[in-house]
């Protein structure tokens, strides 16, 4: 039997279920690229017409040319109707997509109470809905709803509603467990007897982690012959989630012997999972198995010692293969090592034996634990090593700034900047407005300098996240903002922490222009003549 | 065979040695106790002598008379020297617990890699100490470390190990997955083999979820014969965790005829692992199987039109079972049915066809549209939802505010804030400082509002959200802000939109106050007499 597994991933539509989670049409098309760089082979982009966000990313998602296939998901036409007039069919087809999952009922008791018909009328449902969309060029997946409940309790109508689905034409027929209730020596049982029912068909698991067996279901049904599985990143989904890819898919490949993805894009799968836990502004807990980021954390001292003369005695997997690294929490002996290949990509000269490395390391450490991330903030930690290495010269200086929000009852909030900077040994004073205080910063900024550095005119804010830590400190919580610029060849982020929202967003801000000059001089630089004046050049 | 089954509880050892977890002697004796109300079996307290904590913990712990068997954890003798000196067993015997649990090994790798001795003197080792327990009148629970990766790497050496241990007199053997790394199918390949081996052995099993599968695994356990599950509230433990107890003890008891805890305190469980969660101040995953807030919560339209007609349509179990409860939440991808069942849990009168019902229908969609999410702020839902049935007496009407945020090299940045409110038919007019923008905006808020509502002393913000919409549109896109605050007895959410932050902060803070004042002043009347004043009163 076939040892590779087919990888369908639901995050932008099944995960968008969960509590909390929710993806503008901008989020759904990053993470979708994200999806198809890690190798997965199905993408469920969302419910062509239920609103605006999916519409926009069935549009706009075939202009990246995926490798993955994008799917559209919907129900079966609506009883005592015609495929032909069904609006959802419809909608399906015009989403433009090579395939379709289409969800059906296997379960009795959902006919009769859900839909409110009969068996008869359900399996015509599921057979015209199946023979229209094939007849339409799409590749159908078939979602037998409720396939373990409805097995439990009438299992002849369960087999006969896959057996349907397959003579009207279905690629797949996809086993789901939606209330996520099932154990997994049930699903093993079921799922073998319908391989042995349907030889030859392409079968597939769906599963929900209710009773914290979603991957445990998963692995069941692929030892029993299911070839496809269904499930999100970080398991997110509707009540306790959907089947967790993140675990499933290293398990597969690393410790049963079964191919899922390319097995070079393994080592992104914890990138690939902190990413979409980003986008989703979502905090992905430590603990998480194979991604987080105490999954191969040792906190014992006589686990770390064992840890120390031989990784294997605490590590299920080397932590590398998935991307991951492994934490000592008593002593921190990572992040040296990054820090100085990272001055090295500069081209910056940080002798690692130096007093001055040990200074710049130190001052990241330090900044680290005060809540600043430079994983996501490479410009904000160029400057940082630039500023270290005597690689920096400040093109200007922040002398002061004041924030003024106002808001009257019955009219629109007013926000004010007012930003005081030396530059060129001139004392810089204006005020802007804003729609909202970080805007009404970042114009009185530009305001200021745009007549000694016309070059920023170039550039733009493209991204701004904020990001609350240590949440349980109330409104003095600190927050971590994070921007990103653009112009027209270069994009960069800056990091900026404080307990107050406006000098975070400050930090990051100044950062950003302050990265963009940079580089900005130095590419003049590189196109004029040597008798250029030098007085405003960095390096 | 038997059909009960032993809980073994190691939150307060195995359980602290968790990322982020720290407990003191106090938390500790509180867990204990709680514990001991939902029946567990045993609870394994720390490791006598390791530190003051533990040492506190077990002097003080035999005042409460518990029901449960206190146990100390240690590991057996050092090598090549005698029970009877060893510093280690010395200190599990001064616990005067009355059971011990002894670590051993029996990976023969791990013999020689960590331990650094032969395989003869382990047995030594795990036979002289557990005898000496047994002779000082102490319950002996042997724990097998790395036992599956010991059994396919030396199966002869495992099986010796516990019969060495038997032999020895130990009264439970349980054969732990150390590393997390093993699968449901060879834990009972392996579990199986055991039981049959060692006829009448009470054997045990403690996982970890490294791979996601620790609950699975000890189900396959028990299915092969073990008789005690090892585990702690939440899954708290090393790297990814322990198996998880509030997963466990459901799934054996209501859905494969084991009988763990008493049936009656089973209702118990969801509060149990929130009481445990709040000690160890850690926030529990919402989609925390059984006892999440979002483990019984519905979001998609058709799922909460099939649940209101049976629950049992999309709930595996019924959720008091576990003492969780239903949610129905409101979300763009859902409609009208989500809304009038949540009018209908609040105890409004909203007539389902009515204009007025259509009003609010239709203001919430458009208010979603603009970006507010309800689905995680309640108290806003209630709020909108009260005011659309005149259900609603505003206790304060807002007038403007102005917040100042001030910042000047060298200097910490200074906030404050002025606000302008009606209450009573008064004006106050105040300012505060605070340690950021939104802190100097609660705190003017309160100074204000305190003189006429003291119970607004009650609550504080626990909880602070910042979440960027449509983040392409650069600093002037909209931000979503949520705010959770607390009272003694309470939790409620509330939210705000705005492409400002702050107006969106002041939003979501002022409706918290809106609600607290709500729900206090109904408590209020519920105690006081009628011939209260009752202009303030509310509904």
């Amino acid at each position: 039997m076939s040892k590779s597994i087919s990888i369908f991933d639901t995050t932008l539509r099944d995960g968008t279920q969960g509590e909390g989670i929710s993806l503008s049409a901008d989020d759904k098309l990053k993470i979708a690229r994200k999806l198809d760089d890690l190798g997965v082979h199905y993408i469920e982009g969302g419910i062509p017409g239920s609103n605006n966000k999916d519409i926009e990313f069935f549009k706009r998602v075939k202009e990246f040319h995926l490798n993955a296939k994008i799917t559209a998901f919907g129900s079966t036409r609506r009883k005592n109707s015609v495929a032909e007039n069904d609006d959802n069919l419809q909608r399906m087809i015009d989403a433009g997509v090579p395939a379709a999952t289409l969800v059906g009922k296997s379960w009795d008791f959902h006919v009769h109470t859900a839909l409110q018909t009969t068996l008869e009328e359900n399996l015509a449902m599921i057979g015209d809905s199946i023979a229209y969309l094939k007849r339409k060029g799409l590749e159908v997946i078939f979602d037998a709803e409720h396939f373990f409940d409805g097995y439990k309790n009438n299992p002849e109508y369960a087999a006969a509603v896959l057996a349907k689905a397959r003579e009207a034409g279905a690629d797949w027929l996809v086993m789901c467990d939606t209330n996520g209730g099932t154990l997994p020596n049930e699903i093993q049982d079921i799922v073998s007897g319908m391989a042995g029912n349907l030889p030859g068909a392409s079968l597939g698991i769906h599963t929900h982690n209710d009773c914290e067996l979603a991957v445990a279901n998963t692995l069941s049904a692929i030892g029993a012959g299911a070839r496809q599985v269904q499930g999100t990143i970080n398991g997110y989904g509707e009540r306790c989630g959907n089947a967790n890819l993140c675990s499933i898919i290293p398990t597969l490949q690393l410790k049963m012997g079964y191919h899922c993805i390319p097995g070079d894009s393994l080592p992104q799968l914890t990138n690939t999972a902190r990413f979409v836990s980003e986008v989703a502004n979502v905090n992905m807990p430590v603990n998480q198995p194979y991604v987080g980021t105490a999954a191969f954390a040792h906190k014992g001292g006589i686990h770390v010692s064992a840890i120390m003369r031989d990784s294997r005695t605490y590590e299920h997997i080397a932590p590398e293969l998935v991307g991951n690294k492994q934490r000592v929490l008593v002593s921190e002996l990572a992040g040296q090592s990054n820090v100085l290949s990272k001055a090295q990509d500069m081209g910056l000269s940080l002798d690692p034996s130096s007093e001055q490395a040990r200074k710049v390391i130190d001052k990241i450490k330090n900044l680290e634990h005060q809540g600043y991330q430079f994983e996501g903030a490479d410009a904000s930690l160029e400057l940082l090593l630039r500023e270290a290495t005597g690689e920096m010269n400040e093109l200007f200086t922040f002398e002061s700034f004041k924030m003024l929000v106002e808001k009257t009852a019955g009219s629109p909030v007013v926000s004010e900047a007012f930003v005081k900077l030396k530059a060129g040994g001139e004392n810089l004073y204006t005020a802007a407005e804003g729609n909202g205080p970080v805007n009404a910063l970042d114009n009185a900024l530009r305001k200021a300098l745009l007549p000694y550095f016309p070059q920023l005119d170039e550039m733009h804010l493209s991204d701004y996240k904020v990001r609350v830590l240590d949440e349980q400190d109330q409104t003095a919580a600190k927050v971590r903002v994070l921007i990103e610029s653009r112009n027209y060849t270069n994009t960069w982020s800056t990091v900026g922490v404080s307990s107050n929202v406006i000098e975070a967003s400050w930090e990051a801000l100044v950062d950003s222009m302050r990265y963009a000059l940079l580089g900005q001089i130095s590419r003049e630089n590189d196109k004029k003549s040597s008798s250029e004046p030098r007085g405003l050049v960095n390096h």
